[in-house]
């Protein structure tokens, strides 16, 4: 499985993918979920993944070999050249339909799932940043302030903590803390979710990435979070009123 | 949609169960989830059901009416009246089966889901308190030390704070508290989980239950366990060290 998730604040946009990939529970490998491309001032953009491997890879593939057909040939459309994030998430899209259409059918037939999701995240010069969630059917749906982030594959575990402290004014510093700990709960939660993970932010009018890291087991700053995470909830658990006690005045 | 949780600790057992239930996004209902049935010391137990809401109302419907069997012929076997716990369980796994073997091949074809889940939580004069999940094919588990407490339904949203708390060691009060915080989770991130909750406290050896009550959405108990989480999340997600600082040595 996977958990990647997308957060879109004002400030900008920050995102998170785990590295584990399994074709069921005795196969189970380390994959990059997040690709990025860059032309620093121009364009910044993060595409994160999750569901079929060889689907997802394939459209990362088509995407990549566009870009090189666009840079050689200005009208050839890349996520490159277009001129919005919207029409980069459209050739997203197109990439994700072309896929399905060669290999969905045999992918069933074999008894697998075809199905698979990318997030679309960054800013061209002169546009806003930008979040779209690719479906498989190609289409796609951009975040709004009501909803300021997405998810990809094992969402529910790190949901709660998002609902309850993400909003649009979040700052990229607390929007780096709540991806890592919504990652932490899916981690402890969900063995198909693992380390070593890669974060990115692409601050607002940056027009680059203002972080781009892999997050190995052993980090120290995630474990920090990590830890002072399960020190805070291990402590208001124990102040917690008791159920059967009267609620205090 | 449902979530249930049953806790089975070594000072006894804690059950909460929501009551919504729904038909599709438009057709919500409210059900009770579980059933109790107590001889004062003799016997205590509390089921709680998921799934396809004719299918548990059609098992606990049998089970009620061999109990009446049961009362009138100490031959027939009834929940009541079996030398175990893992005799109850049997009850209730065949008749998950029977209610399968009626029901099943027609609902499927209209479309519908047939599958059902129930925790059956209890304890007979002279046996220990036991804690049991039966599947839909009538096949049950047991919990143990090593995983003390089943979920039914929507059980990821509110499964990182029961690993992250519960041990076998845990009291029935911390019990309770974390079954509301991991009920309280779950209701904020999906809607298909509601008030009110039904909740169950059966103490190690007392064969009565220590609590039976149903939490409606105005409970100030409830209220204040729920606002008490929120405080801590939200002082504890400020505390957190930021990810690109040092770490605290």
């Amino acid at each position: 499985m996977t958990y990647c998730v997308g957060l879109r604040v004002a400030e900008g946009l920050v995102l998170l993918a785990d590295t584990r990939t399994n074709a069921g529970m005795d196969n189970v490998s380390r994959f990059t979920k997040m690709v990025t491309f860059e032309k620093t001032g121009e364009r910044v953009i993060a595409l994160l993944c999750s569901g079929n491997l060889s689907i997802t890879q394939g459209v990362i593939a088509r995407i990549k070999h566009g870009i090189q057909k666009g840079d050689r040939d200005p009208a050839f459309r890349s996520i490159m050249n277009v001129e919005s994030m919207f029409e980069v998430a459209e050739i997203v899209g197109a990439e994700m339909r072309r896929m399905q259409e060669i290999h969905r059918k045999a992918i069933i037939e074999q008894g697998a799932d075809a199905d698979a999701t990318l997030l679309v995240a960054g800013q061209r010069k002169g546009g806003k940043h930008r979040l779209f969630l690719v479906y498989t059917a190609g289409n796609f749906i951009q975040a709004t302030d009501d909803t300021p982030y997405f998810q990809l594959g094992e969402h529910k575990y790190g949901k709660p903590i998002l609902d309850r402290v993400i909003t649009p004014a979040s700052t990229l510093e607390d929007s780096m803390k709540a991806v890592c700990v919504s990652m932490d709960s899916t981690i402890r939660s969900n063995l198909s979710v693992g380390m070593p993970l890669d974060l990115a932010v692409i601050e607002k009018n940056a027009l680059t990435f203002r972080v781009q890291r892999r997050i190995e087991r052993t980090d120290p700053h995630f474990s920090a979070i990590s830890d002072s995470w399960a020190k805070a909830l291990s402590h208001g658990f124990e102040a917690l009123p008791n159920l059967l006690d009267p609620p205090q005045a």
